[in-house]
């Protein structure tokens, strides 16, 4: 069956600064789940820098690909960089127009940020009069910051949703895009999407695409988008049918979490984080950090989730050994003798972390993180775990971890939440 | 003068689980920066599907914009949607052939992988035998994972470099791509760069916009390219001259940074990560960190930096209040007073922090991160900062900050950041 069957969109970002790197793009991972999620095909995502000629090149080859949709984010500023609204204009072959009633709206939000910062004067009123700027025959969306979005559509196709750059504005803005009628109309026309993922930890993508093969010789998978992706330790699995081949997505998925069960975090997309969380609060644990060589990335990680102070206690960053010792009890000969990285102090921490807090769970993480301190026996990437509880439970672990600095305690990190989850998860 | 001076380049990042947002990309935003840093323009940045077509239009694209190199990531791996090296080979006119040098190389290294991880078989050699594979006339890259890299010349360009999608793996092989003989011929026809960059905290991308009309009212600014970019507080202003406009650059950046002085945090583009690492070193200090809400993202952010041993002593995660008490002894009748979420406290964190550390100078920070927690007088986004220094030294701070949780948390990181380079900066 042809992919055909869902209208396609693309994901235009622009911004000079996304070009040398200055900057990540954060819109378009953004973007791109929305629409996916919304059932449309993301035919592409394409970063354009601030010239108007490379933006208006961009939007003809979305409608020489056959989109019908357009997301564009960025350019809707006050500099004279930001020139979005006038390319997307001259695209759908309709005047600016200064929109009245939305010049005075912007006007007021203005006059809020004038008084709170103290930055006011005519600076402010012509990037007002510049952001009020309407396309004809185009819904313009209230801004979340200063500037606002537009609904633009073009004879023959695609529709263009122009949304402001930063991430904050353009994700609150959202919603009300998918309100307007041109927006509402598309997608009533876009079939349901019965997707389906799994997560694993620590499965090489060579296994999956192994039993992939297999299964694909016994029967036919064509109906089935598959589309594995490696990030850092975890692998995931996303099945997107066609219109028809939902069955065929369900038996693989129950497949493929039946033959990997070992490693098997999550079926239906939930994050890690998520999991964790709720493991936790259906024990009723708290949980404390011990970290060195994460340094408090694993702490900010758990408090990242929405109500994590039900169940974080805290952590200590025991960067030294003289605060290793000092603050989480970790005896200074015990790191005389095994070293501030060994299984040892891993576990000296986890306890430690979890007495001075007082929490039912505790994790102890030191290790090499690079790019010194490393020696033969304990290389660059050589990382202690270890989780303790206070009903007697111990998980250690001490792997060696690929990549630079970052690399090393970002992985570091996950492996911390996996043992945490496993702890949580076990009866 | 025009910018066709500089040959243009074009990214293109391949993988499906891009476009449903599924993961983010780090390779497009890394290449960018080589490539400009190299004096190419960057013309755009793609991301695609694994779908063969998709890529071959991007490189049909690619061809059409005149660019002279295409850098691809992603699709060099052991599973059936990885399809890069197919796909350009057809785009280059020349066939696949079976690599017997580079299959026995990758054969050598699965082998490694296989005795340790204990998968291997079949498995391993279909994917072995596939990433061997390398175009007539292409110089096939050494692998840094398991996957070779390729440098494939096309009749009448662009030459295309084919790189793994793993981050750590395509970052490894750049600079073998960057000597090989094509690549080389192509960056000897590049003419130098003089790049100029300012970095501000605290100042609107308005007022930036009118110093900028207000400068180009007076003299010719069209020879530099200028963007300016919000980064949550920072605005970073990027200069690039075109060729012959060298000095008109320089005068700019004088004048932008003497006009806003105040707001100025670095004239060469050195990030403030690495600005506060240097002013602590040269202070001389060691720095300790009592967090709430940014519950260990500010000490994270500081371990980063390799070396940082040096001068971070460590740092406490007191997300209740018992931990703020117990472990930086911050007192239980100045929370029930003043609360938790105060300017009291956070100084009280500081101290507590400097103090248990044994460290030169502490930072504290208190605040609502949200969702929950905010009330008319403290509402989310309210975060309370102190830096204290063994010398005597106090610098407080209690912005309302805007965006979600993540956002406020991020931002109150930043602010942190800052505060601790002011204090460090100070004779």
């Amino acid at each position: 069956m042809s992919a055909a069957a869902r209208p396609r969109a693309a994901v235009v970002v622009t911004g000079s600064e996304l070009l040398t790197g200055a900057i990540s793009d954060r819109n378009g991972p953004w973007l791109s789940r929305e629409l996916t999620g919304l059932g449309l095909e993301v035919a592409y995502v394409q970063l354009v820098g601030d010239r108007p000629a490379d933006l208006a090149r961009a939007l003809d080859l979305a409608a020489e690909e056959g989109c019908e949709l357009v997301v564009t984010s960025g350019g809707l500023g006050p500099t004279a960089d930001d020139l979005t609204a006038e390319v997307v204009a001259a695209f759908a072959g309709a005047p600016l127009e200064l929109d009245e009633a939305m010049y005075e709206r912007i006007a007021t939000i203005l006059a809020g940020f004038a008084a709170r910062t103290g930055f006011g004067g005519p600076a402010l009123d012509e990037a007002n009069r510049k952001e009020a700027m309407v396309p004809r025959g185009a819904t313009a969306l209230d801004p979340v910051g200063t500037a606002p979005g537009l609904v633009v559509p073009r004879p023959g196709g695609p529709l263009v949703v122009v949304l402001p750059g930063p991430p904050r504005e353009l994700q609150g803005m959202w919603p009300t895009a998918l309100v307007t009628e041109p927006v509402r109309d598309l997608l009533a026309r876009v079939p349901a999407l019965d997707a389906r993922s799994l997560r694993f930890f620590g499965l090489p993508e060579s296994e999956i695409a192994a039993t992939l093969r297999e299964i694909e010789a016994e029967r036919d998978l064509s109906g089935v988008e598959i589309t594995t992706c490696l990030r850092r330790s975890e692998l995931e699995v996303d099945l997107r049918p066609r219109p028809g081949a939902d069955d065929v997505a369900a038996a693989l998925h129950a497949e493929l979490a039946r033959r990997h069960a070992r490693h098997l975090v999550s079926t239906d997309g939930t994050s890690t984080d998520e999991l964790l969380a709720g493991a936790l609060r259906e024990r009723g644990w708290t949980v404390a950090t011990g970290e060195s060589c994460t340094g408090g990335m694993l702490a900010s990680r758990l408090v990242d989730v929405a109500g994590s102070s039900d169940y974080v206690a805290g952590g200590v960053v025991a960067y030294s050994n003289a605060a290793k010792t000092g603050l989480l009890g970790v005896p200074a000969d015990m790191i005389a003798t095994h070293g501030a990285v060994s299984p040892e102090v891993a576990r000296a921490l986890a306890d430690g972390a979890r007495e001075r807090f007082g929490a039912d769970v505790g994790i102890g993480i030191t290790g090499v993180a690079g790019p010194g301190g490393g020696t033969e026996a304990k290389p660059v990437g050589y990382v202690c775990f270890c989780v303790t509880t206070a009903d007697g439970q111990v998980l250690a672990r001490d792997p060696r971890l690929p990549g630079g600095r970052t690399d090393i305690r970002e992985r570091s990190t996950d492996v911390g939440m996996h043992l945490l989850l496993r702890a949580a998860r076990r009866s």
